[in-house]
């Protein structure tokens, strides 16, 4: 079958969200059943459609770790079925009663939580998100428009065939899953521009697609963006404890976007705190201001460029810093808007840090590594925004519903 | 004092919105009633102001509609006044916990309001938006950066220097609320891509406005879009309270997004009620398919882009469909996603209209004209949105809001 031009299958996808919108939990959750049995049942051919890809990016000088991110493995696929069965068991937000109220006139006013419509997910060389995306949005009685790269495009057909056909066996339309497979440039403008389809764009990758979405989308979307993230350590911190959230914040996972990025320490307990957070953080690449490599001299010089940088790796910019405000001003310059920690025993430093900082999510002693759907209790999560609009911080299930006003009369008009 | 340019005018927004964020409901409920003493005190020099604008407008000759839209009356300046004191009389949203949790680590998570940051305002020319959007923007914690249309320049610069005296009064930063002076097409294009800046970006006009928003916004924004509203008359409708409510959506206030512009009834019904409500709709143009056009000799032919038309008029469309889903059908096919209201006695019937139809407020058994944010109760509205990312329907003072998630731990990492 020859692929379907991208209007062709925003058409489609139209036409199956509005009976998805309409679809019971039973036959959703059945139809995310019957995927993840198909998924596990052709790994075999699943796992052979991605060794083309591997091979492919392989041949063409890809980097390792891209060719990493693009390989499934039968473990990989395990998890991706798991992923689909979890979503099965997560609550339908779908006709959730938000609010509701009378109003003088006896209008009885409802905030009714419905689907988005077309979900669009714009997304690099990770196969593994064809089918949590495509899982997250069926739940929510979405049809997902999926445009992944050209580098996993046979890995990217094998999966949604899967979702498709789940979706056909629980009575839905197959269309509730759409693959673009036109993978050219202009393919991807003419996705991001799909206004009347999509309703929400998510884009999942790097910093030139977000410039991309950016710049070319016209569709509304939300940012999953970069993590600059900060520990401040206070003057009245629990320095064990600091040490502990410091390192599990930098080195749990130091290639995602809550893994913490910058160090900021109070200087009247900068002297204590510096050298042993320093052996702590053994294996990490240290940058610092001059008060910090005045303390530990194997700290090396950091530029600005270093204090704005998301480093996802193991490197850390660290600081020293008179007080809270100049902590709350170091965030304020350089924080992306992600997540920030505090860790202080000081009510009032607790307080002010949480009310001033402006990110998605603010931590009071705790890791900056918790900002995520699963940790949340969202039981799993399409991406993190760090945007202001529609959705702030882990996106679940309720973040891919919109509302409608349910308005009941008995002949009102307006005077 | 020459205009800033748009760059540094977003960075004073910036640094203000920081400190109004932090403000207290008392200092933003007083720089409201100080902004409103203003005004209302610098009345005859706001008219002045405007008369320059009214006579450069009709010297250039702008359409009489235009010129109406933009004269200022004093009583028109005491509405504004009532406005500025209706917006301080609100609830303030900020600080709302939304909700909460703990979880199985201990972790406490709460989800706060609060204020967006910077909310961009670009509109035509009504100088009232100026005074209108900056003091629901201030009440909500957020600095306004208004870019009004070079016609009310005038106006709008006597209108916001009230607003930013008031704002000092109340001891905030005067640029809580800046105002673009430079109203060159260019930097129309440069403040809706002042990403980092404005948090929310609203403009109020129409079409060509929103088109240039979809064109050049790299900033996130909310639509307020069309309404191409239909009132569907079902078979079991009440055919006095459907009469009622047809005539009040569409004449009550046709120039409104809330006005309806089409009507549908049901072919059992078609008979009796269109000659009825022909009557009722004296002084309205009909433009209606065949069907009706045969029940009633006086109904024009309609064409598809009639269907399709918000009118904004004494004009509306006509169609008899032969049962609910052609009604729902029609909706999908031609409805702009604002507000579709149904006239019915039957349950199944009112049911299936709320549930399968895809609109920010659906309306049963009431005029589409109580879409609106008085009516809703919100106090007062910012818009009404017709996209369904953020905010659906008539915008309040939450809906100029976003959240944050507050984590309190005791020192947890993650594993």
């Amino acid at each position: 079958m020859p692929a379907a031009p991208v209007a062709e299958l925003g058409r489609r996808a139209v036409a199956a969200s509005r009976q998805l919108a309409q679809a019971t939990t039973g036959a959703k959750d059945a139809a995310l059943h019957a995927a993840a049995e198909l998924l596990a049942r052709r790994s075999d051919e699943v796992l052979a459609a991605n060794a083309e890809d591997v091979s492919a990016a392989e041949s063409s000088g890809a980097a390792a770790t891209v060719v990493d991110r693009l390989r499934l493995s039968p473990a990989r696929i395990e998890s991706m079925c798991e992923g689909l069965r979890k979503v099965a068991a997560l609550a339908d937000p779908v006709g959730e009663v938000v609010d509701g109220w009378v109003r003088p006139n006896g209008l009885r006013i409802s905030r009714v939580r419905v689907p988005l419509g077309v979900v669009g997910i714009i997304y690099e060389n990770r196969p593994n998100v064809t089918s949590d995306a495509a899982g997250l949005c069926l739940k929510a009685g979405n049809a997902a428009m999926l445009r992944g790269s050209s580098s996993a495009l046979n890995s990217n057909v094998a999966v949604a065939a899967c979702l498709r056909e789940g979706a056909a066996k629980a009575g839905l339309p197959e269309d509730c899953v759409v693959l673009v497979e036109d993978t050219s440039r202009s393919s991807a403008v003419e996705f991001m521009q799909l206004r009347g389809v999509i309703d929400c764009l998510v884009p999942r990758g790097g910093p030139s697609l977000i410039a991309s979405v950016l710049e070319n989308a016209t569709v509304p979307y939300v940012i999953d963006g970069d993590g600059n993230c900060h520990v401040y350590v206070d003057a009245s911190a629990d320095l064990d404890m600091a040490i502990s959230i410091v390192a599990n914040a930098k080195t749990q996972r130091p290639s995602v976007c809550n893994a913490a990025e910058s160090l900021l320490v109070h200087r009247d307990v900068a002297e204590r705190f510096l050298p042993r957070v320093v052996d702590a953080l053994a294996g990490v690449e240290l940058v610092g201001d001059e008060a910090s490599r005045r303390i530990v001299g194997s700290i090396g010089p950091a530029s600005d460029d270093d204090f704005g940088r998301e480093f996802l790796d193991l490197k850390m910019s660290v600081a020293v810093v008179d007080d809270l405000d100049a902590a709350i001003d170091h965030i304020r310059r350089y924080g992306s808007g992600h997540t920030e920690a505090i860790v202080t025993s000081d009510l009032r430093s607790a307080e002010r840090f949480a009310h001033e900082v402006d990110a998605a999510a603010v931590m009071i002693n705790a890791s900056t590594r918790f900002t995520d759907g699963e940790e949340f209790g969202f039981g799993a999560e399409i991406g993190i925004s760090t945007q202001k609009l529609h959705a702030r911080g882990p996106m679940g299930l309720r973040e891919l519903t919109t509302v409608k006003y349910v308005v009941h009369g008995e002949g009102q008009i307006r005077s």
